[in-house]
């Protein structure tokens, strides 16, 4: 049984048995009571998304996010859900890659679908060029718009952030408090995010007054499942950097650095200390254990759900908030 | 503007606007170039479910999985969803926990939603009370249900399966033909597939005449992420029992062994071998790398996804696939 046939076993237009299912005060009393004994004769189920289309709501949030296999999305992606199920809220995931025409492709798809609302997860979807950021300002002017751990201005965005700037500066004094001032610094991204961590690497670096040498900032750029290739490219950097720590974006790039000391023989820490990012199960498996950045993912996730609830409540909410990580100390530093 | 908006301006019903949309024949020239126009003329982008209202199909597939985070569950949906893309299908991402009310409603309102099909990620969501996979039987009278890593038999459910019964058996012969008789088992599901790798360990006891000792089957319930659990539960059994090698359900278990061995000063390979299950990175983060089963998520992935466009298609598809594990031998045994 669909919507035409409870239209025309009721004698209305289907606009009105739509009407019906979605409350509206546009219908007379006996038209709905028509409407409403045939759904009940016939024990009709109305398509969710049939009732959304008169109510401009359907109760169902998109997610957006580059890679679904990527450890801290994976985790982002499952508080999310399961803080918007207890509110009720039905979840469409897309996993858009890192392109920009595919991106615009899903959000247009998840704006046209008339979701209530979406939530792009990580900040590769903020592009330094703003020209190409125009697919998020189109989306926010029709639904609110919500970025995990990015940060952009725009009306109808909300940002939850970590202080990725702070995290990395306080590691790197760490390090540099235990007088190791060689540290080589690791990125796999030239994300927001990315960005302020190598910059809070930089900047404990200059209040100290240390030179910043370009040859200990390394991006390699690689899959970040790929801890062989981590390894390998630090052998190929080995005799030309001299180093007693490195200090990694990501707790992927931290391990390899951790396979390379082991192939040479280096000791942990007493020869290198290692600090990765993201506190993922990662950090725990490797022996020694990993010290690694805290990002507080869940915080934000939390915190992502609370600020959309509220927007789709008409309460007035932060279009920014920035929480803070935190260091947890374990066995790869001294 | 709206799907009503068109049916005002262009003075035809929502129907025929929607057999226009989803290209219809049963719509005169004159009336179909009429609603094209006022599309035209208005710039209408139409909403893809209003779309999908006539047509019984909004090309989009429904995913359950237990836990998104679980990384067995993230590989497969990232995978599943990339595949799906390439075939031009959406998907709406549902993570069900693993209580079976709530894993009906997520069923019930996919189906409701009208999706095209369903794909549940591993065998947690057929249970041994056949009374309580009611709920599957319901949805497949709807839509194809295809179901990854697990066994079903019914009709309009397709099966794409790892024969985690053989992978198992394997990698025990593989420590017995090594001279070590005392093996652990470590699981911490009852799932199908957890049921049939214990099943494959036990028969390979059996096939060389060999005792089943259930001391020696040790179930471990906790977070499958609490690396440190697992080690205290080992430490907890040992002087109980004595033994040569670990053989775990999920590679977090056997890194939990690697941990209590390193605790307890045991040197791995050469005083406790441990293999674990699922090749997911953790299995290289550890030092010594572990050995591993394979169990093909990505073939398997490509499989569910080539079968699923298949029945949409109306070929004839198999409905249950099994293909082989491999051991993936690396540095955690001799």
């Amino acid at each position: 049984m669909t919507i035409y046939d409870v239209s025309e076993k009721a004698g209305v237009s289907i606009a009105t048995v739509s009407r019906v299912l979605n409350g509206s005060d546009n219908v007379s009393p006996q038209t709905r009571q028509k409407v409403l004994d045939v759904i009940e004769a016939y024990d009709y189920t109305p398509n969710v998304f049939a009732c959304g289309l008169g109510l401009n709501s359907m109760n169902t949030i998109g997610i957006l996010c580059a890679d679904a296999s990527d450890l801290y999305s994976a985790n982002a992606i499952y508080n999310i859900e399961q803080e918007l199920h207890k509110n009720n809220y039905t979840c469409i995931l897309c996993c858009t890659g890192y392109k920009l025409a595919d991106r615009q492709k899903y959000l247009n798809l998840l704006v046209n679908q008339k979701v209530d609302s979406v939530i792009l997860v990580g900040s590769t979807f903020i592009y330094d060029n703003e020209a190409e950021n125009e697919y998020i300002r189109e989306a926010a002017k029709e639904i609110p718009v919500l970025m995990l751990n990015a940060d952009y201005d725009c009306e109808n965005v909300y940002c939850g952030l970590c202080d990725d700037f702070k995290s990395t500066l306080q590691a790197t004094n760490f390090i540099l408090d235990k007088g190791i001032s060689d540290i080589l610094y690791l990125y796999n991204s030239k994300s927001y995010s990315a960005m302020r961590k190598l910059s809070g690497y930089q900047s404990a670096l200059v209040q100290r007054g240390l030179p910043l040498r370009m040859e200990y900032m390394q991006y390699f750029p690689g899959n970040h499942a790929d801890l062989t290739s981590v390894a390998d490219f630090l052998s190929e950097l080995d005799g030309t950097l001299r180093y007693g720590a490195v200090i990694a974006g990501d707790d992927n790039l931290a391990i390899g650095a951790m396979k390379f000391a082991q192939k040479k023989g280096l000791s942990i820490p007493r020869d290198l200390s290692i600090i990765g990012c993201n506190n993922s199960i990662l950090s725990r498996c490797c022996e020694p254990e990993l010290t690694t950045i805290d990002n507080c993912l869940e915080t934000l996730c939390h915190h992502i759900v609370k600020t959309l609830i509220g927007i789709l409540n008409n309460s007035e909410m932060p279009q920014k908030v920035i929480f803070s990580g935190e260091l947890i100390k374990r066995g790869t530093t001294l």
